[in-house]
This record gives C-alpha cells, sequence and structure tokens, in this order.
C-alpha cells in the first residue's frame, strides 16, 4: 500500500480529533459516555486537609466502609512490600483457595477481577458482544440498577432492556420488578444482570422470590447476580444466589472486597459460576489483573471473619440509626440491606447536595440515576452520621 | 417469553460445559486460548523457601528489576494504608500531573491502565473490534514481538497480520523488519502494533528509523509504539516515538512501571497519545482501573530519578557482562537494549529450562514464541547472574 505523503498528514493531523477517532472505533464504544467521577474528591481532601474534628471532611459517596479493612489485610500488605518489583500470582492460587474454602467452592468456579467492575464489563464483552448468532444481542436490568450494567451493554454494543421498577410507594420503594424483568427477556437476550441488594436503590428480594425468578429464566440466558453488598444483608428472607449455582449454571454472582471488607482502593472482585463459564472468562483475563498487594490483603481480610461480622454490625446498627433521624426529618428513606440509604427529598436534591457540598459533606446525587429528587447516603461511623444530620439541618 | 420448567433445566446442567459457554461466546473469545502462565512461581517460592544464599531461587524469567523500586515507592504505600477502604482517584490526577510534567505533554493525552496490558488490549478493542465499516478489520504485528499484540487481535476478532523478521544472522539478529510490516498493511489494517526495544528478542530499531517508518504508515492505521523497555535503552541511535506525537497523532505510546521503576506487582502503565485518542479510550476506561497504593507509589517512584539512572546504569552494566559470559559459553546471544537476553542454543532448548528450573533457576522458554531453540533470560543482579552461569555450566 502507498504510504501517505510528509505533506499530506501535516494537513490532517489537525483533524485527528475526538469525532474522528471516535468514528474509527466500535459501534459500542461510539456511543459510550466517558465515566463522570463527579466531585474531584482529592481537591476536596486537599481543600479540607487542615480542617480537624467537626471541620474536617465527611465522605459518604462512594458506600465505602468506614471502619477500614482487618488489620491482617495492613499487615499483609506490610508483608509483601519486598517483593512489590515482581509480577503477581498470575493464577491468584492463594487467594482464590481462601475463597474455595469459604464458599464451599471448587478453585475452578472463582474468577478473580479488577473490581467486580472488570467483571461485569468483561461478561458484556464476551456474552453480549458484537458477532454472536442473533443480529441485536440484548442485555436485561432494571431501571435504577448499578450503573455498570448499562455501560457494559452499550460498551458491547449489544441492545439494553430496561424493565421499569415496582412502584415507588411505602410498601414497594423502588424494589426490583422480577416480572417485569422476566417479561423484558426476548429470544434475543444474552445476559441478564441484576444486583441483590440493589444499588442505588438498597432494596433487595428475598430467597423465595430470588429462586423462583431464576427458575423462570429461559437456560439461554445467563443471569449475573451482583451480590457486592450481600455481606452486609441482614434480612431473615435474604439470602445469596450463591445456593442456586448447582441447580443452574447459567448463573453467576459477582462479589467484591471493596464493601464489607473495606478495601476499595485495592481493586479485587470475583465470581463464581460454572466451571465451563470461569474457563470461557479466563481466556480474556489479563494474566496480572490483580495486583499483588491486593492478592494478599483479600486473602488475610477473608480470614478475619471476627472483623467482617464487627464492621456489618455496626454497619446494620448505624443504618438502623441514621434511618430514623432522617425519617423523623421528614424525609422519605427507602428501606436497604446495604451500607447505604437512598433518601428523598420531594424536591430537586441538587441544591441541597450542594450546599451540604460546601459544608463538607459529600453525598451521591442520583440525578444520573433519574432520581433528582434523591441523595444515596452512605451509612458513616456514629460521628460521619451526626456531622451529616448536623449539616442537613442547617441546608433544609 | 416463556420460561423453562424445572425439570427441563435440570438436564441441561451437566450439559452448560466450557464448549456451551465458548458458543455463546463473541468470535475473538471463541478462538482465544487461555493464559498459560508456565510455571507455578509461587508453588516454587514455597519449594524454595527453607534455602538460602547459592541454595534459593533465582528468578530470571519475568524481566521484573532486581534492584526493586524506589524506597520513596515503599514510603508512599506506607502513607496510603489508613486509606486503602476508599476508592481510588477515578482521575490519577496527581500521577497524571506527574507524567505530565515529565514526559512534557498535557495531562489530556495521558491515559492510565491496569499495567499496559489493559492498554494494548483495550486499543485492539475499541480500533479492530467488530463492527466497524470494513468485512474483516486487521492488525499488524512482527513475528516474535510481544505477546499481548496476538492476544489483543484475537480478542477483538481481528484479523492478524504477522510481518516476518530481519534474517537471524549476526548482522540482523531477528531484529523487526520495518519494510516488512509497511508491506503488511493493507486497506483493512486498522491497528499496528510495534515494541522497541522488542520484547521478547531484545531488539531496537534507531531513531531515523522510527521516523522514517512512521512517516510511510498511512494516517488511517493506529500505530501503537510499546516502549515497555525504553528507560533501560541507552544505545545513541535510540529515541522514543514521544518525539513524534506532534507531527503523527494516529501514533500512541504505551510505558509502565513494571520495569525500570521496579512496580511489576502493582499494575500500572500508561499511555501517551492524542488528546482525542485518548478521550476515546477514557469512555471505556473502568473508572478505578488503577488502585489507590499504585497512584501513589508510582508518583512517588517517578519522582526519584536517581534511583530510576541508578538501577538503569547497573541494569546495563550487568546485560553486558551477562551477554560476554553467555557469548564466551559459545551462545548465541542477541543484543539487547531491555533488562533481559535472547539466548539460543542451537538445539531444543526445554531440557535446559527443565535442568535450570530443578536447579532452582527459573528463565522463560521461548517455544511459545517459535523460537524452541532459545530462552529469555532477564538480568539479574550480579549475584543472581553469577547463580544462572554456574547452573548453565552443570547443565550444558
Amino acid at each position: 500500500m502507498n504510504a501517505m505523503t510528509d505533506e499530506a498528514a501535516a494537513g490532517t493531523v489537525a483533524a485527528l480529533d475526538e469525532a474522528w477517532f471516535a468514528a474509527r472505533a466500535t459501534p459500542g464504544v461510539r456511543g459510550l459516555k466517558a465515566y463522570d467521577p463527579g466531585h474531584d474528591l482529592v481537591a476536596f481532601r486537599r481543600r479540607f486537609a487542615g480542617r480537624a474534628g467537626d471541620a474536617a471532611l465527611v465522605e459518604l459517596g462512594s458506600n465505602e466502609n468506614p471502619y477500614g479493612p482487618s488489620d491482617a489485610a495492613r499487615a499483609a500488605i506490610l508483608d509483601n512490600l519486598h517483593a512489590i518489583h515482581r509480577y503477581p500470582d498470575p493464577l491468584g492460587g492463594d487467594l482464590k483457595r481462601a475463597l474455595s474454602a469459604k464458599h464451599g467452592v471448587a478453585s475452578e468456579r472463582i474468577l478473580l477481577g479488577n473490581g467486580s467492575h472488570e467483571l461485569l464489563m468483561q461478561l458484556g464483552q464476551v456474552f453480549a458482544g458484537p458477532g454472536l448468532d442473533v443480529a441485536a444481542p440484548e442485555v436485561v436490568f432494571a431501571r435504577h440498577a448499578f450503573a455498570v450494567f448499562a455501560l457494559a451493554t452499550q460498551a458491547a454494543g449489544a441492545r439494553m432492556r430496561v424493565a421499569e421498577p415496582l412502584p415507588r410507594d411505602a410498601t414497594m420503594p423502588l424494589g426490583h420488578d422480577l416480572d417485569a424483568l422476566l417479561a423484558a427477556i426476548t429470544t434475543d437476550t444474552r445476559l441478564l444482570y441484576v444486583a441483590n441488594p440493589n444499588n442505588p436503590t438498597g432494596t433487595w428480594f428475598g430467597a423465595d422470590a430470588l429462586a423462583a425468578f431464576i427458575a423462570r429464566v429461559p437456560r439461554e440466558v445467563i443471569v449475573v447476580v451482583d451480590e457486592a453488598y450481600a455481606e452486609m444483608a441482614d434480612a431473615p428472607d435474604y439470602a445469596s444466589a450463591l445456593g442456586l449455582l448447582d441447580a443452574y449454571p447459567n448463573v453467576v454472582v459477582t462479589r467484591t472486597f471493596s464493601k464489607a471488607y473495606g478495601l476499595a482502593g485495592l481493586r479485587t472482585g470475583y465470581l463464581i459460576g460454572a466451571p465451563g463459564l470461569v474457563a470461557v472468562m479466563e481466556r480474556l483475563r489479563e494474566s496480572f489483573n490483580v495486583n499483588g498487594l491486593a492478592l494478599a490483603a483479600c486473602e488475610a481480610a477473608l480470614r478475619d471473619e471476627a472483623h467482617l461480622r464487627s464492621a456489618c454490625a455496626r454497619n446494620a446498627g448505624q443504618r438502623t440509626a441514621l434511618s430514623e433521624s432522617l425519617r423523623a426529618r421528614g424525609l422519605e428513606v427507602f428501606p436497604s440491606q446495604t451500607n447505604f440509604v437512598l433518601v428523598g427529598f420531594g424536591r430537586d436534591a441538587a441544591p441541597i447536595e450542594r450546599a451540604l457540598t460546601e459544608r463538607g459533606v459529600i453525598l451521591r446525587p442520583m440525578g444520573g440515576y433519574g432520581l433528582p429528587d434523591c441523595l444515596r447516603i452512605s451509612v458513616g461511623n456514629p460521628d460521619e452520621n451526626r456531622r451529616l444530620l448536623a449539616a442537613l439541618d442547617e441546608c433544609l
């Protein structure tokens, strides 16, 4: 092929803008928008760095664990600092063995991810990407579900089929409508994402409803049950989908170390599913996708069950107390089995969110989730929750 | 859509094996093989854990930096241990500002990756995936190039166009044949990967050859110059492609903290390219793809230029000494601008590699790269290189 001359090339330089590159990208990427991180948290932390006590920054926007990880996780990092010039174990063998023992599943059913985010994206890429034997593969999920479900679908270039939620009233506060999810499935559906409990609503469905739902999904549809908040669910009717995997090999469960285990900074999630599904996903996995300090820290965190129980118990207590305090202020507080509560303000919540931000209280706006009258509030420790309520009283 | 009954479902469970899931995966993934990690290094480390001095394990298989990272990198990790329950900065702002200052390019031209491996894969996914306005997008790279180039092409479902290397003789020892790369480009070519210096050959091409090559590539082809080993190149004729980016916005450069910076365990790479290309890639980037400890450690490592210079100088000295020692044993040693040397044994190298492994010396077999008579030997510290040579003398 003849090459372009330097002169011709120089004329095209200015034209190679985002539109030029986007036109050369796959259809999925062409339609994607870059992630909007919202606040520049690092800048906020700097701005508030000198302030102590009641003037310090209160970060309740990202559903992190305010009690932090197990001390054993930090100790494992220190134990491995001498080896950070080495590549991580590409097999993740030790962490997978620990997960295998914890969940009572074979290691070959476990896949590790750079956060469950990576796994959710790759499930879309593998099973709903272009070139399948269906003209337009479809992916089903619910409105007000985790934002990554839509991103994964769009990145794959698949068609979104969004099921409407249950009505927003006292008895059915925006929980997933499982019948609507089933009704959204067509013969072109390849993947269905559902989170239990769900982010950003905090709602969940019980064991019986889950089992009945899974039984009715056609076996040709891969069902991804994202259980990022599972460890913090304590409702008597809640049950993980892990118990259904043997009967339904088209079901996979994703979990994370970012929430209850307090290790969001290290980026580790995992998937449990049929060995065949894991083997296919392993083909695409980057050999060193989970970093070495994370492998060690997560394994240590997994063994410290007392810390996990304690963090979850404290979260549950604070979740109840915070919910009651917010309801006492006349706000709509959705029931939650997570470490956050979705709160309705009965009007556009953006000005309230801005006013709180100015007071150093960071929450998550919900406009992007189609809930502009709501804010999502992570359950903090007692001091953080007190600060939040005080700031809220100033703003309302 | 009617759901399957439980009875029918139970009958299909056994059938949902890897073939079942592979048949439902995209064509690219259908043809992919899972990464073969070769040795289980963790198991080897345990087996040799009790042995000290000359009996300890010598790891020269992964081109890691035997001198480790800057102390400032470890200090940055300790400084950030209190915050590992927080998500990383999704903007990677501090690290990008440091990279911007170092390379003299705007932050908007920098994209961070979970290792450059992730960036190389996503370049293929975005610009050579299915659904483009060409029936079968093609990706060009050279035989005996970095293995991830082929993986990225296959995962995208694109067609590989593999250029043959220069002849293997004393004057042209398997270096890339840039004319052959140009000749492999067709109107269906969307992406071209080339590493300079190259892994696993260690060879490089000079500034003039690079500039002439880039000038002849059609502007419609995105050229990825992987410079994972750039910091260790000291040949007078070597130059990074970074100097060509302003004139050729279809060129991108990938770099890593895994080699000269000694931070392979933390998984951080970056890409420098046109703002438009970075903006399109940002759409697909997972918001927290680089972990928080890595962001801090890499920024600190970047500022410790003395450590980098020292590690590179020591590597260069040992590379020369090791090459001479290997040549003195009658072996074929390819010229290298990296922290490894490719060594030809004149016969199947697999038995030699196995014998070395039994003696606790880990090298990288090259059968998978189509060079079964070769082994790739990372340049270690003086003690490691001495141990390697002693073990080799026992095996040859």
